[in-house]
This record gives structure tokens, sequence and C-alpha cells, in this order.
């Protein structure tokens, strides 16, 4: 079965970060300090054309870390593992260090 | 009766790949692994006109092999044969190896 | 009374097909085989106007044969034959031989 | 009072034509060879304009039997004479004999 | 306090004509014949843009009498006397002798 | 705290004049004389954009008499003060004497 | 796990302003004073483009303090320290001293 997914117009394949419940020292985190819902970019679509025509690129790129709504997406399931597919205009920022 | 069908505007006539419930050497697949929705793209219309009157071409092609939403789609049966149409809008991406 | 309509706009009148439920043999056929949709096309409009005032012609011609939504269109009765009103975009393809 | 009414923008004024109930000759018709909702144009407006500020004119035009949809259309009496206007894509199409 | 209203975009600012229940002759007329529900026009607005922002004018002028729809419109009080205020495209037709 | 509030878009600031309930020379007004809903422009933002990119200046300007809406608009406080934001098409017209 | 947020859009982040309960000097303010609902604003988006493809830049830019409206509004949590996020035309203006 196929494995790699090109999304279409201005999705965006998304893997969710999952933030670690526990340090790497291995100490319990609280799980009021997890609740940012993040993910990652693994794929993103060639873009939406305006009604002139005119093609508008997507807004975020490969490997780009976003912030997602909490409500939204579709659940795709590639190789037994879990991704999300959102419209660009859902995602609400990047996140950088 | 007629047998070939092309699709108007931006429509996709897709046929669902059923997943084969048990391997070539006869082992049965659990069902979990069979989760994906996709289809073999069959035939495609000449694209949908803009508001201005440009032309934009249907983003999928003959043969694609595509991820369908879960819900949506128009049955067609054509010679017996169980077919689907969707907008190529609601066509979440396509596959591949 | 007037006999012949010519439909406004992105209009299609359409005659439905209705499958022989025997064929020609005298052979009664199951009702599986005949769910097919479909009608010819008796009269097309001009086409609609976008809204930069530009005509987009009507997708199908008279003659053609097409698939049909299994809801929607508007029936007519034109000395005493039943036709129905589709516009051009709720038809879902041309089917050919 | 106001004797003549002018519409405006895509508005069309008709006249619904009422099926004669009995022939020339007396005969009763039945109820159903009457059915088709039809109407004389008595008066169009000037049409509409798009959003790039040009003039589409109406598509009917003074003089024109038209087909008119089972429902809608507005209720106007002129001097004790039952009208009703229409907007042009509401009228399915033109008869002709 | 303000007397007189200019309206804004398309609003149209109108008199209700109410008809004359009895004539000038005293005799009273039945209800049915007064069924028509028209008015005056006061004043216009400059007119509406355009999303490529042309400006269409109002398509009624102050003096003409229009027919109103039999709903709709928003009451106004100047000087004890009551109005209507209309969007242009809301009014049916203008009235003439 | 921030005192001055410029709008955005093509909102307006407006502060609502309420009638007086008495004359200067104390007789007091029926409450039926007051009903007009009207307010001072006291900001207006810089207008809208079309789709087109261009920018529409907002109908109204400071200082101006305008006849409000019976509902929407939000209200906001400012120094202890009570204003309205309106969008400026939902404000009906201008006053004037 | 990543930091800094940039909207996407005509996103923009906002950093809610808690007035003071009580002075400087330790004198408790009464509640009503402090109803305005405003905010820093943190980052912004690049802009929204129009059908016809022109990016229309946000109408706020960080440092702004602005007023909000009473609902919507997309809470993130970044670092511990709550934020909002809105569209910029949902932003009803800009407060100035």
């Amino acid at each position: 079965m196929a494995k790699r997914l090109i999304p279409l117009f201005n999705r965006v394949l998304v893997e969710k970060i999952v933030p670690p419940s526990r340090t790497n020292a291995g100490i319990l985190l609280p799980e009021k300090s997890s609740k940012l819902n993040s993910g990652k970019v693994i794929a993103v679509g060639p873009g939406l054309h305006t009604k002139e025509g005119k093609l508008i690129p997507v807004a975020v790129k490969e490997g780009d870390t976003v912030l997602l709504p909490e409500y939204g997406g579709t659940e795709v399931k590639l190789e037994n593992k879990e991704y999300h597919l959102y419209r660009d205009d859902d995602i609400l920022g990047t996140l950088h260090d």
C-alpha cells in the first residue's frame, strides 16, 4: 500500500507532538505544563488558487513546528502512524525557540 | 447502455481500493491495518471556471492513488461496478510508494 | 399552448432514460442492473455570466447522455411528456459507449 | 394611483397564463393537461450590476412567454389585476410554439 | 433635534402612501382596492461601492413612487412623522401613471 | 490606562444622544417625542479594504450626527463614559438641521 | 519546547491587560472602573491575501494597546503564560493615552 502522502491544495500534513509526561531524569511532570497543542509539518500541498486563478502558496513549510487549533483536522493513518491534515488557514501560527 | 463516464467540472471518478483482508500467503490481517480510505482515479473532469472565467484544471490525474475523505462522494454504478464521484477539493491528497 | 422550451442561464432540459425492464428477447431483467440515473439533453441555456460579466457556456450540449444526481432537478411537463431541468453544475458527467 | 410598474434591477413583471379549463368548442379539459406554470412578460428591469460594476441585462424581454418556478415570486395587484414579480434567474426558460 | 435624514450607502428613505379609505366625494372604498404597498422617495443615499471600489448609484431617485415589499424596511420617526428606510435592492419597482 | 480609542477598519465610535426628558424651561416632555435613536460620531476607523485591496473610507466623519439601528453595536466604556462601536454600514444615515 | 509564537495570516497574539485591583498606594479600587477589555499586542502575522492575491498587512502592530471584543479569541499558553489569538478584524480599535 502507498506510503507517502502529498496533500492537495492548501492542506498540511502534521504529526502532533506528544509532550513527555516525565522529564529525561524521570521526574513526573504535572499535566498543566503540557497543554500546548503543537505539531511538526510533514508535508504541504501546492497551495490554493484565488478566484483570479493565482496560486497562493501554503503559509507553512515542511519541518515547521506549528500551533494547532483545539478542534478540527482530519486524522490520517499512514503505516500505522497517526497524522492530521489541516487547511493552512486553520493553523494558528509557527513556534520558534 | 452507456459505459464510460467523463465527469463534469472539477469532479473526479474514483474506484475505491478495498484492502485485502488476508495476505497473499493466506494470513488473516487484523482489521486495524486496513483503515486507509484510498482509491484509484479513473477519470477527471476538465476543471472549474473561476469567477473571471479562467479554467483551473483538476488537481489530480487519471491513475493517481488518492486519499479520500471519510464522508461524502456520490456512489455511481457503471457496468455493475461501483465507483465514487468527488469534487477535487474534497480529495485530501495523493498517495505515493 | 407553447411547445418548445429554451432554458435560461445554465439550465439544461433533460429527458430521463427509463431503462428497459426486460431485454429485446423478452427476458426479465433484475432491478439491480437498471440503477443508473441518466438522461438525454434536449436543450441547453446560453450559459451563466461570471461576476466580471463573461459568459461561461453550458458544460453539456444537446444530444449528450448525462449522469444525473439522485435528487434535485425541476419536473416540467411539455405536451404531456415529462422532462427535468437541471443547472449544469448539478449534472455529474457525460456517458459514452 | 399609479398604474404602470417598471421593475428594478433584474426583476420581471409577469402575468400568469391561466389555461382554459374548456376548449373553444366547449369540451371540458381534464385538469392534468393544464399543469404548466407559464406567464407573459409584461415589463423587465434594467438588469443587475456585477461586482465589477458591469450591467448584465435581464435575460427575458417584454412579450416573452416564460416557464415559472412552482414556488416564489411576489404577488402584485395593479388596477385590480394580479401580476407576479420574479428575479430573472428564478425564471426557468422561455416557451416557443 | 436634527430634522433631515440623508441615508447612507444604498438606503432609501420612503414615506408610505396611505390610500384614501374614501373618495373625495365621500364614498367609502372597499378595502380590497387599496392593497398596493407603495411610497414616495424622500431621500436616497450616495450608493454602494462594489468590491472593486466602484460606486453604483441608488436605483431610485427623490420623488419616485415606488412599490415596496410586504415585509422589511426600518421604521424611522422624524419630527413625529413616520418614514421607512429600505435598501434599494429591496424596492420592487417604480410606479408611473 | 489608555483614554482615546481609534477604531479599526470601518468601525465608528458613537456617543448616543440622550434626549432631554424636560425642556430648558423645565416642562416635562412626553416619552413619545424622544424616540429617535441618534448619536454623535466621536472617532472613525481608516476604512475597509475591498477584495482588490482598495481602501474604502468610512462613510461618516467625526462630529456627524447619525441615525443608529435599534439593535447592534458594541458597548465600550472609556473613562467611565459609555460609547458604542458600529460598523459604518450598520449606521442608517446622517441627521441634519 | 518552542517558546515564541509567530501568528499566521491576519492573526494577532495579545496579552490581556489585567487592571490593578488596587492602586500603587494600596487603595482598593471598585470593580466598575476596571471593565475595559484591553490587551498588549505581542506579535502579528504577515497579513491576509485578497482573492486577487494582494497581501493586506495586519491592521495593528507589536506594542499596540488594543480594545478586544468581549467574546472570541483563542487561548494559548506559552511558557506557562496565558495569551490570546485574534483575527485583526475582530479587534475593535487601538487605545492611546
